[in-house]
């Protein structure tokens, strides 16, 4: 679980300062209707859940790139947590030690409220082969 | 342009705290062979980059979600900027004062190199018309 926190409106004011984003006031008339984080912030805080509260993964969690969705904004009070699912997972055929894996990222709050997809590939490394 | 300021490493370790993102001598030894910028950190310096210095869209840039790939990781000493193309845009059929935009945008060094390239799906909001 992560709280919005380490100063939300000061990221977004580095990262992407709009108006909704950044005071709650000006958001009210705005499409969101009040604050709600930038979508890039869901996918931080996301990273930060799957790299520290993951599997550790043999060489890191890589990613090459994905599908990505932003289905409603991450709101003040949310409560986040993960719910990975593992796609596929396939070796290289060009290179034995390599494979890559696709994962299905959810990011949900508390009340398991969709904010964010990400349907990611990952590159996985192999075990050195013992002689 | 933008370059890779705004203490990358106190970025990196807040959210993606992995060993190539944040120490360079750890990094030499892993698949990126050297210090490597997350994949997020280049999204969001992505995002400023549209948000303060692209046209100024009615309503703010409200991307709902798409493709992002990661071809190479950002390095020290790149210097970003990007390249951004309109590839659709139409009206909501439901609702005509809403419409869409899919915009390519890619992320680019001082050397073309394609850093990020982000295919999103992006809100429009019509002029009020006049009576």
């Amino acid at each position: 679980m992560a709280l919005l926190r380490h100063d939300p409106i000061g990221r977004a004011s580095r990262n992407d300062p709009q108006p909704f984003h950044l005071d709650a006031d000006a958001a009210k008339n705005t499409f969101f209707g009040g604050l709600a984080a930038s979508g890039w912030h869901t996918a931080t805080i996301t990273m930060r859940l799957l790299v520290t509260s993951g599997p550790n993964i043999a060489g890191g969690l890589i990613g090459a790139g994905g599908e990505l969705a932003w289905p409603t904004p991450t709101r003040p009070g949310d409560r986040l947590h993960l719910r990975v699912t593992v796609e596929s997972v396939r070796a290289s055929r060009s290179d034995p030690s390599r494979g890559s894996a696709t994962l299905k990222v959810e990011t949900l709050t508390h009340e398991e409220d969709l904010r964010q997809l990400f349907t990611v590939r990952t590159l996985l490394f192999a075990r050195p082969q013992s002689a």
